[in-house]
């Protein structure tokens, strides 16, 4: 319970990106008291008595591939409703230093061997580490979604990705070069996209290796975290869905790359998966993803449940909801870099489950209703 | 474990109700084995080990103030697309043998003095008891709503309750003196309705004294059960609920009684409780409640929440519910029935919170969160 | 406005569907008295004055590829709650006699050359219209929707299409094969559904030269129907609407057949085009349609509409739409063929634009707002 | 069609409520081609042939009993997402400039009598006319919604009211003292707001002896404007609408004034006659309107239609209607200005029924249905 008295390094993969740039201010108008942290999971009270890192003790940086400073996003963000104008004017100038410690990213086409690129990625996290004295640096994906990878053999054992990676570039996608380079810095590593990121065999190996934990994958904001809380209440009371049918209408960046159909057919999959797991797998009904540029960083969800009840009546419910993903993301990477560096500092490794409450595919858990999942967050933060 | 050979009363107060029809129908057709016991909580998996008395062994009867015989009114429920009406006709002759179980209820202008009104009451309980060699009759009020009671001294004593009602005829309202009877006679007794009934001190004392149990109280079954699973998902998010607004829509008998605004508003203001118990009291928000004749057995609620998320942007959900009320309210009075009865047997007495699950008005408990109320009943059912 | 005595056929293509099955019953128990004429247009006080031939002088026949008996459908249709049990009851000896008059459809496996097989269609229209000494009959097409046509040469020209269809089969899909024979029998004829039907140059020349008028296509009764009445508004008011999206979810035999994309497709593109024209070109947003089975004959319709106005100002409207697909459809089906019996008596030729009203792809109109086609059919209807 | 080259004066009563401050702020804003006239219905290409003074030829003055300026009250408007705020910065000059046209109004508690109250606001706007050498002036009450008005006999005789008037205070409530004001100064008067104004036969008499034409009440920018656009569908298909039930959920200041029962009541009446005067009277349901503070400017509707279709089948349409109200109100100030400017200027005198497109209770005028309303209002702008 003796807490690490250095500082915690957030290192967020795309730190330039909607929801990374909202974290980033959120931490620190929050830090600087200029507001409460609503939307944040670990500053409600079930978390009190946790030793997590304060939030004033949390340092960021990060790698991305485009160059528009994080002054400006947050200006951007500002104009688009997600962050109050003058709460960007007062942490300007922190997130003009905090722009100093940026790095390039990964990009697809770099033609070094993955070895090298991996290793270069995790000398800025290394660097970033002793530059400022920090205890530890938990990397978050908040990263543009990938398409789903293609399964390659040497993904299953590490000794054969290494021996890959040595000669060859675009082994892994680059959601997985991320972990393999904080893996091998020794730093935990998060999912927050539904990218491939830390899920393959051999990157587990690795985790386990370096005694690091991990967590993912693709947080849930908005349907799917409303599913995880409705779904349940038919189960136990032993009403019959027959069918779960959604449309998702998304603007801003995130929309954008989800009209590539294939992007959003993963995203679909893993939203239904969760249905699957809570109702069984007879609950007809699709679940769609559609571009809808005016509504800007908002996202409108409608869901339609049809179930039968007593002697076979037929009923519907319907929910639409309308949130701003960045705002009900960016608090939840504070939270996820909090509660992993506290697991790290406390000598957990390898896969979470326990983190399951966060994510729509929560990796190594079956778990997907959401009171049981909030129940063994609250047990296993204050059992660290 | 070793449960009771002999067979379970289950006494319906307003047994010629949509819910009661609806309810006895169901229980005859499922032991049939014509259709599947969706709906009932206590023929889920989760109950499995629990030694509740078999649906087959369970032998109706009860008080009303209405003529119509059961199979009528089961039609009529046909007819409005209750129950299929190819069940109706298989459970017909049944439900006539039931029907000469029933008896006439106590009316608000009875003229005796209620210690005598009461005592008729409880003879036709041990009457159906040792008519039929029950191990025990529960009794579950389904008839229609009241009013709110005036409170008067004499419900806090039961010596000066007793006393009064040795004298006078309307010392308790009628729900109060069914439960009175119940308790008498030795019986468990279920508030299925938002009706006083069992909730005044003089009878829970009287309920210890002759050691039988009691729950309550308004069964919920629409828009106050999909509160209780989505509320809490914004408290584990630490999202804060600035508003919560409701409209029911209700057509039917119930719908009728709901008109008159005394009825409704004492109906408004326990659902608006489980909010404030929830989300606490700074939630603002109006419910109504309307009569919308066209309705018929159907229900539609709109529930519009309004909260606030990181940094303080306002985001929305909407929720629309349309379910037929008696199909939804039915089995759970099998259920409580059930529990009810095994609860007795196993020697639990006075006021029983872990129904809570079951209940808008949870009496003696304080959690209103569904997934928290479901996991304390399957606790509790499992322990008995 | 001297009305012919004799009486008018009614000549279905899909004569067993729900649609078809639904509008015979109806007819005949609107007829009988039994029912009010709720949902039927020409029925409405505008139509007193126009000299429509009467309800009860409408004879009844048509094609279909089951052998399903009419009054099974009904029976059908009344355990899906579309036809009440009771009109079942009431007009199943008429349905029987009815019955008798259909004939085998045009199937798509026809190995005889469509010159021939035109002709044996022709001729169960003749002999339909000679056996009952009718005035005329209308024929309307509401079979199942067939995937859009593959464009041929022959299309374009009668002579052309005359000349391979006496050599070929397989030239026309079937619902054009129908619109053919009606045409060469001296029939009106009606595209209830958005197959291909008589929107072929062949075809409109064909109807010309046989002095028939003919109306289509795809009936509007539900999303597209609420759609021409909303998009006005925001016309109008001078708002911009950025994003219109929609998702129906659809039971039933139309559903199932929507399953396939490429059907749901070809009603998505028409369903587009209506908006396109009322609103410009654009207006995003996509339109799905998702076969559910639980929703029986019911479809729910989701409509959300982006818009902006004064001074950029973004807002929304959602419309969610619950029909029965058959109730709204079959009194349209009376409609149509009482309007087109009319047209054809009073000496009306070719497309009909003024029934534009009823379809979501009026043939031979530019016009899709509600209230103007409406004033449109109503004046035309009085001068005819 | 030969227009006065002279400018028009605006005068706006409750200058500098939302409405009115949206109002001057965007018809500088478009004026100065900083943004398109969206939300304008007299800027729509229907009205590009009609002779209205143009936007950029209003002149604005108003009388308000609040000291906060104009600019002040825009800026507060942009916090709230209703201007964007680089507009307001934009036009703080010209705000400031028509701040120092705004006089003090009719206050409750003025103890003269009413001639010399009304004399002395139609010297604020003659002076205001001279001042400017203005063509004319058109006077729009946009003030706070007053209570139902207790009728008095001398409302029905302008010799009575003027009797009264000269030797008492409070005989007119403030909307309709106004109202007298404005026709003494010979301006003509539009209600806005739902409150008394000129619809009183004396002041009625008034207005034609002055020559001048009036027009109102109670401005549709929502609910009603949707339900004049839907309510006319279900006549033209013949649907029986059997109920028709709403809930609003308004923030703002203007949900603050309906938070008192007594005016909402008087709303929620205005908007039922509508709906009875589209679909006669037996449509049951109620309108409630409820104040939700975190809506801040903004207004969710929800709207729940039950209706019956062919053979009795029941069915069911729902609408959410989530606007803003200032935004949606603000450009029909504009138009109704200038439209009732032309009218005064073509000789129009009396109420104007031809306005009843833009008012929930049209003044002179029975049709309500929206389509209707415009083919009225553009046939006869385009005949002034
Ligand atoms: N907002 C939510 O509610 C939510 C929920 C779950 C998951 N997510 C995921 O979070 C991610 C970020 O969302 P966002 O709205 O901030 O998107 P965004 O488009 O605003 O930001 C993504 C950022 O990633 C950067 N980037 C792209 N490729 C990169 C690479 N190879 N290396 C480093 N940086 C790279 C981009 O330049 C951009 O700055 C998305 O994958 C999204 O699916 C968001
Ligand atoms: N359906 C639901 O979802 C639901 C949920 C919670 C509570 N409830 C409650 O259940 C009750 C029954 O609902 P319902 O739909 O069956 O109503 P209902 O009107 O169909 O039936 C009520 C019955 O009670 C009888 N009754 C009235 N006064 C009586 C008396 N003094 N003694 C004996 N019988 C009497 C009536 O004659 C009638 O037969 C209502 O109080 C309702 O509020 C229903
Ligand atoms: N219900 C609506 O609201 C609505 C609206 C617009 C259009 N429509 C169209 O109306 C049509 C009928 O709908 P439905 O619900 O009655 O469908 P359905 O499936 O119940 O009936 C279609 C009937 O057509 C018959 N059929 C199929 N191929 C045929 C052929 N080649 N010749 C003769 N008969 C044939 C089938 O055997 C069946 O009996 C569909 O095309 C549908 O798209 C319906
Ligand atoms: N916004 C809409 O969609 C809409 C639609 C129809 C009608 N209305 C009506 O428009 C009116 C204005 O709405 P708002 O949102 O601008 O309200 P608001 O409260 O922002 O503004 C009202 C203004 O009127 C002033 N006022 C009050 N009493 C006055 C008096 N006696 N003399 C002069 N000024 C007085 C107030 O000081 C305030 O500045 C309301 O009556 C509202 O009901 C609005
Ligand atoms: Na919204
Ligand atoms: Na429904």
């Amino acid at each position: 319970m003796n807490h690490d008295e250095r500082r915690t390094g957030v290192w967020l993969v795309g730190a330039r990106g909607s929801v990374a740039t909202t974290a980033i201010s959120g931490a620190l108008a929050i830090s600087a008291g200029m507001v409460a942290p609503v939307g944040m999971v670990t500053e409600s009270p079930e978390f009190a008595g946790t030793a997590l890192p304060p939030l004033g003790s949390l340092v960021f940086g990060g790698h991305d591939i485009t160059q528009t400073p994080l002054p400006k996003r947050a200006e951007q963000l500002a104009a688009a409703g997600v962050i109050p104008a003058d709460l960007v004017t007062a942490v300007r100038h922190d997130l003009a230093t905090i722009d100093s410690e940026l790095r390039g990213g990964a990009k697809g086409d770099d033609r070094r061997c993955q070895a090298e690129a991996s290793a270069a990625l995790a000398a800025d996290l290394t660097g970033f580490r002793e530059r400022h004295r920090l205890a530890r640096v938990v990397v978050v994906n908040v990263s543009s979604t990938e398409p789903p990878a293609v399964h390659r053999p040497e993904y299953d054992s590490l000794p054969e990705l290494e021996h890959a990676m040595a000669r060859e570039p675009g082994v892994l996608p680059p959601s997985s070069l991320y972990a393999h380079a904080a893996f091998q810095a020794g730093c935990p590593y998060v999912d927050f996209t539904p990218s491939t990121g830390a899920r393959l065999p051999a990157l587990a190996a690795l985790a386990r290796q370096k005694a690091v934990p991990f967590a993912g994958r693709d947080a849930k904001t908005g349907q799917t975290l409303v599913r995880a809380a409705l779904a349940p209440m038919f189960t136990a009371r032993a009403l019959r869905v027959l069918s779960w049918s959604g449309t998702n209408l998304l603007g801003g960046g995130d929309g954008a790359t989800l009209a590539d159909p294939a992007a959003a057919e993963s995203k679909s999959v893993s939203k239904q998966r969760g249905l699957t797991a809570m109702l069984g797998d007879d609950v007809a009904g699709a679940t769609h993803i559609d571009y809808v540029p005016d509504l800007g960083e908002w996202k409108t969800a409608w869901d339609h449940v049809g179930f039968e009840g007593f002697l076979g009546t037929r009923m519907t419910m319907q929910v639409t909801w309308q949130g701003c993903d960045s705002t009900l993301a960016a608090p939840l990477v504070l939270d996820l870099a909090r509660l992993t560096a506290r697991a790290h500092e406390a000598g957990e490794l390898g896969v979470q489950p326990a983190l399951g409450f966060f994510f729509k595919d929560p990796l190594g858990a079956e778990e997907h209703r959401l009171a049981e999942q909030y129940t063994i967050l609250c047990d296993w933060a204050r059992r660290l």
